[in-house]
């Protein structure tokens, strides 16, 4: 409690440079941390993480205005052990974020759910490629939203530690396991081993995407294969599918975004298998 | 043909600082002109555009490598009036643009399909206050690709003009007219004269979005109501709405994007009135 009643106003202090530096990957990797961003997330964050996994809280006076509840909720964990609360200027914050809302946080790794044998549920969303941060954070909002149980990721992917990558998720990163492989096909293996279904989308897929098709998936556990936003699926990612699914549109545009796409696959099983 | 042969470099030119400020708003609405960006998007402005609305088309020598049938068109359009073609240097483009893939158009707004009259087809998006221009874009992509008729767009939106709205579109502005109005409560008080069913989404809704409540929109004139990001619909926007509905969701996140909302509302009446 002590830090808050200064203000910590130097964006060229040691520390916040250090914190600021958490945006590129290779300071993440050294030092076992990354950066929370917005209200939103720092709130996933707080009420999901395990003891002592938060370490830093920055937050100005105008956004412990606006979200009082929080501060407290972060106030009352203090005691249980790590976390220090700092206020400071909101130079300092543009110095770290340009969209915190006033609320940043530093977290060590063990706040991202962990992954063990294989993956409950019968939903679950395979990324092999996808590279802006934007959707990645997007898509694993949306494997949460469509309580998906895992999102596989592959090497060429956005880094799921990524403060771009928290932000567009919402702090559904902390909600949902995001492994890491550098060798996609054998998890692909696994999961077909163990009773999955993999489904992929293609402009040409054999199966059109509707409730009626949506229907077959409803006891079975489907992951979907979302491929790169420029390219889509290659011919290896192809060739781990069980089914390729093409999405019936109806007006001039050639194609739907990933997010778009993997929206209509995801929710459209989801609720065959639940409703 | 004869302007190919030399090449544009200077990226301080007039010339091309005048493209440049087309990012600006105020230098849109004054010259009556904007900046259509990357292959895709020139190509749907090419093929759409009536005689004379495309005014020049700047293209680096590894773009013109890489789409020759596009350079070709564009050449067969030069003798039907009006479109001068330069080539330009990689600073160039890069003073222009930093995702055009070597492809960048000066278009008069006339490029823009007008609507008159009411709207055709069963499907429209009403968009009152989506800011941020590629969401926008997004939005008017997903309306093409589900066959929507017209996007209605409030004086809060991300203009459709705007190179960043036109490059999240891939071209879709020039498919689908975007009308913008002061007064929204107007037109939709116009279309449910016309018959049309006003539908919004809401958390807390009263008819879930399932593929049997889309159903009961297959014989009806449909549109949707998307809200602002961060907010979602107001009371007034609400109160235009014939059907609040709510997307059910099976995990942690508590909302959808706004973009992957509007896939599932449009692409689930599109799919009840079609298939």
């Amino acid at each position: 409690m002590v830090e808050r009643r200064e203000i910590l106003d130097n964006p060229g202090s040691d520390r916040i440079r250090k914190v600021a530096g958490l945006s590129r990957r290779s300071a993440r990797l050294r030092s076992g941390l990354t950066r929370v961003e917005g209200p939103q997330a720092v709130t996933e964050l707080l009420h999901c993480a395990p003891q002592g996994a938060v370490t830093d809280l920055y937050v100005t006076e105008a956004g412990a205005a606006t979200r009082p509840e929080l501060l407290e909720f972060a106030q009352s964990t203090v005691s249980a052990g790590g976390l220090h609360i700092h206020t400071v200027s909101p130079q300092v914050e543009k110095a770290l974020s340009d969209a915190a809302q006033g609320w940043i946080a530093v977290a060590r790794f063990e706040a991202f759910p962990s992954v063990t044998g294989s993956p409950e549920g019968s939903l679950a969303l395979i990324l092999p490629a996808t590279q802006d941060p934007g959707n990645v954070g997007t898509l694993i909002r949306l494997a949460d939203a469509c309580g998906a149980s895992t999102v596989f990721m592959g090497q060429d992917c956005a880094d799921a530690t990524s403060p771009k990558v928290i932000r567009a998720s919402v702090g559904s990163v902390f909600h949902v396991p995001t492994p890491r492989f550098q060798d996609l096909a054998a998890v692909v293996k696994a999961l077909r081993s163990e009773g999955w279904t993999i489904v992929g989308t293609s402009l040409s897929g054999d199966v059109m995407l509707t409730p009626v098709t949506a229907g077959t998936w409803s006891n079975k556990k489907v992951a979907w294969v979302m491929g790169n936003e420029a390219h889509g699926l290659d011919a290896t990612e192809e060739s781990w599918c069980d089914v390729l699914v093409s999405i019936p549109m109806f007006g001039r545009a050639e194609s739907l975004n990933v997010t778009s796409a993997a929206t209509l696959c995801l929710w459209m099983s989801a609720v065959a298998q639940r409703m």
